[in-house]
């Protein structure tokens, strides 16, 4: 566990089972005889990680100021991508097959849409801001992180400001369309795929 | 050049140059015999959109506007990005050992930097908005665009235009420092020399 947090913390989701096991000086069927599918070891990883951001929203929710509280939410959010790959690539992949991480997950989103709602209902959240829009937000912030995180690790705050003021009413013109929901979804479940089908090609 | 113009395309700058011997039917080593670095190959099949890409900050200062020349050029550049995923590497990477590309980028930034003055003058841009927020948009459009580019196409103008509106003056309250010059161009440097020095190990 301690060695997989290593691996997937610095070099993300898309490091093999292999480095795990190298990481963790022990051999690589050891290592699936305990997890016997990537998503299981990621689950295991990540379940504190994904508890503590369930939670955020909570403790979001529990600010008296609607934005202060949304904002400090996605400050937060995209602070604990900066901290760590692995859960960097968590929050833009769904994994059907860790079913603990998805509960987290729609824990979060329902909290999120709780802060939404408070942060447009008090006149200072843009009335076209979706859920999706930090999803964009978090594969943005993905992309910056992944270019900056060693030369400049502290490009990624100055993108969130950017959003997070642009995000605040009223609005300065007409957006596009955000992606539909089911879009999304299906590009964060093949992103997932990605980094888990290569390693289990014999269970499916 | 046609092969790889099609594999770089679709899997980006990281695509090996065993990838593209496999299209384009040859060896290796036939391959390496006319384009003996990886960075060679790389400058020959995107000259011609690096030129396009210098030249669009002509285009753009030859609007009488100044607000719809910097924004046009803006949302240009990121679908240049959208539709090619290699091209979309390269405005993100640097590549000192191609010349010729990097002196397209230099042109470019000359271009962009007047445009930034003009829509300063104008009042419409931010004070604070610098050339190295356009580089981190690109980074952000890329992790955008590889995590969206099948399933949600389109997403990546949400993301354009939610920055965009951010850039328009007048600030809406202070940002965080962006990255030195130095530290970002590390970053780009750092990036390009991911993806060529696998493939030119012998002649570093």
């Amino acid at each position: 566990m301690a060695a997989a947090r290593t691996v997937f913390g610095s070099a993300g989701l898309n490091a093999s089972m292999a480095s795990v096991a190298r990481e963790a000086g022990v051999g690589i069927a050891t290592l699936f005889r305990h997890f016997p599918r990537k998503e299981d070891l990621v689950a295991a990883v990540f379940a504190d990680r994904m508890k503590a951001y369930a939670q955020a929203t909570a403790e979001a929710l529990a600010d008296p100021d609607p934005w202060h509280g949304f904002t400090g939410y996605i400050q937060h959010v995209c602070a604990m991508q900066a901290a760590d790959r692995g859960f960097a690539d968590i929050l833009t992949m769904s994994f059907p097959g860790a079913p603990d991480i998805e509960e987290y997950r729609a824990q979060a989103y329902e909290g999120f849409l709780q802060l939404i709602g408070r942060a447009k209902d008090s006149g200072e959240l843009r009335e076209d801001f979706t859920s999706r829009d930090l999803v964009l937000l978090l594969m943005a912030n993905a992309g910056v992180l992944s270019a900056t995180a060693e030369a400049a690790p502290d490009a990624w705050r100055r993108l969130v400001a950017w959003m997070i003021q642009s995000f605040r009413a009223p609005a300065r013109g007409p957006l596009p369309d955000p992606p539909e929901d089911a879009a999304l979804y299906e590009a964060m479940r093949r992103a997932g795929q990605g980094v888990t089908s290569l390693e289990t090609g014999k269970r499916r």
